[in-house]
């Protein structure tokens, strides 16, 4: 089913707004949406970031636009709300744009790659690097149309039960790491697993498997991943700036009067913006915590970063002689890339390398 | 002048919205605001970002809110805004909070101040640790209610005719710095002088003096501070995240419906997130272009680096031993900036470390 698009407000003539010069949203319709995740409704920051995007969305119409938030399998199951969004039995759904590879190996870009952009670098690109229009070209051909749903930071490295300093130490390891990190960490002789987060303690604790990533210190900790045993802990790679997403049913989308349009787009830069601002801060509390119960924080060695990186950009070929779109779009966010790293090297690296040596 | 509240809207009684479960702003009344800022109406991405503000507010607020805006010296001269909001002569200002440490030593903190934080950082620390609290209560003071005005990104240090490696090779120098970083690069033994941005060029080219800082290389090249002579430019660490503010009088904003407030304050985001990408846009490509036509890129040496730093938190401890706000907001500051830089550190720090050394 898609919008719900109620009967024209007519208890009032046009003329008498004209009248006033205000131009309300009282004489267009009502507008109900459905809209699905693909997390638990009230799943920590994410889940809450969707429910005050809803909210806002209300409060901006003045009552107009009702979003109606549904948790994974309330209405569809986690990875159908893109197809759900798609033919229009929802309208609206917030995911990660890494779920989708296998539609296009191009999207896999728009979610944040491993050696990609940070948040704000991400920011930049979608917003005046062209990175909004290509991933509205790809989408338009699924009937969506894509809107920024916020970003959790870089992401942790994982847990693990040994130091691992060479690429020698990574062979054979078993290692809980989905999507694009896991392909590469694969080629890098790790034995990959893709466990759901519910399944990681377990599989820690009884040894099945050797090390696992999830997401940050504050998610982590309530998995209880630091309690498993005193495990290291080491930075990601492969998510500096995993960028979730609001996509809304095309049809819906063009039928919204332009004022509807704004309030929708507008109330998305808020989640944008505190949905990170809410990470780095539980996180930093986090990380506090589990430094203070004996947590072993550890840097991948040069060796194995050098390694991943190379293992990273190999894998993107192949993509961009499997795929035209990835080639196109890949060239042009390499571009981009190579231009902010430098400016972000210069004024922003060069400071954050002084004042963090210190902490 | 305050705010022009008009005669409340009365064309349609409240019942017929109601009967529709439409909640508008069409029973209130319309408002007229009148927002001045330090900046050019037209100043490239901070005054195009307020402009972007008011067009939004009043999109959101299906027209209902109307925010006049006016440039600097065109109702109010650049540094009258403050008193012009606190008194009601008008209802907004967008400015920095550096401009007014004469009023409150304590409110230099919440514009960003030397080895402060990048602007996540201090996102984070507004939004989830406190920040914003302290700010209201501070401005509450001056009947102004706070509201965050956008970002610069870190700024750059500045151009210099020869190279400065050592604390020596400040001395004496000539450069144009003001705020909190020319205090600081006082007690360096630098010989600071405040032109306005206009006048750097010439007191570059003519020798009146050394050095001179401005934004970074979208502005700078737009003063043509590259093409005076082949000079050298240095990366900041004055103004890590220069945040700005959009301050409205408070019993303007304390009379406003809550649906107005959420109008303006869900605006606010939009400016935020776009300022940033934008000057990080326009930055990384005036970057390249500066590179291209012979700039020459240096980091300050740590020698300089720890001992700026060092003055810094001795200038920190004279402003908290003269003010009592100070004191206690620095000190909060200062605990939630330990933590964020330790999970900066390690999740992006780490990564960035790793592939900024590439370019």
């Amino acid at each position: 089913m898609g919008a719900s698009v109620l009967s024209s407000f007519s208890g009032c003539s046009k003329s008498q707004f004209e009248d006033k010069n205000i131009i309300t949203a009282n004489n267009s319709s009502k507008v109900n949406f459905k809209l699905a995740t693909s997390w638990p409704k009230h799943f920590p920051i994410m889940g809450e970031a969707v429910l005050k995007f809803a909210e806002r969305v209300r409060e901006v119409s003045s009552g107009s636009i009702e979003i109606q938030v549904f948790g994974k399998d309330e209405l569809l199951p986690a990875l159908s709300v893109f197809d759900g969004a798609s033919t229009g039995a929802i309208d609206i759904f917030h995911s990660g744009p890494y779920y989708w590879k296998g539609k296009s190996l191009s999207i896999s870009i728009f979610g944040g790659v491993p050696f990609g952009m940070t948040p704000d670098e991400g920011l930049s690109w979608f917003k005046y690097g062209g990175g909004m229009d290509l991933w509205r070209e790809i989408y338009d051909r699924y009937n969506l149309y894509p809107m920024l749903g916020g970003n959790t930071g870089p992401q942790m490295g994982g847990w693990f039960r040994k130091e691992v300093n060479t690429l020698n130490d990574l062979k054979g390891l078993k290692m809980r790491i989905p999507g694009l990190g896991g392909q590469v960490m694969a080629k890098l002789g790790v034995t990959v697993q893709t466990l759901p987060g519910g399944e990681i303690f377990q599989a820690l604790q009884t040894g099945a498997i050797d090390a696992a990533e999830w997401v940050g210190p504050y998610d982590d900790e309530k998995l209880g991943l630091n309690k498993v045993a005193k495990y290291y802990y080491y930075p990601g790679w492969w998510e500096p700036g995993a960028t979730l997403e609001l996509q809304i049913n095309l049809n819906d989308w063009n039928k919204l009067p332009p004022e509807y349009q704004v309030a929708i787009s507008t109330a998305t830069y808020e989640s944008n913006l505190t949905m990170l601002a809410r990470y780095d801060s539980l996180n930093n509390e986090a990380l506090q915590r589990l430094l203070s119960s004996g947590t072993q924080v550890r840097d991948y060695s040069t060796e194995i970063l050098t390694a991943a990186q190379k293992a990273s950009f190999a894998l993107y070929d192949e993509f961009a002689s499997q795929d035209a779109d990835f080639k196109a779009i890949y060239q042009q966010w390499l571009e981009f890339r190579k231009r902010i790293y430098a400016w972000h090297k210069l004024n922003e690296g060069s400071f954050t390398n002084f004042v963090y040596s210190q902490f």
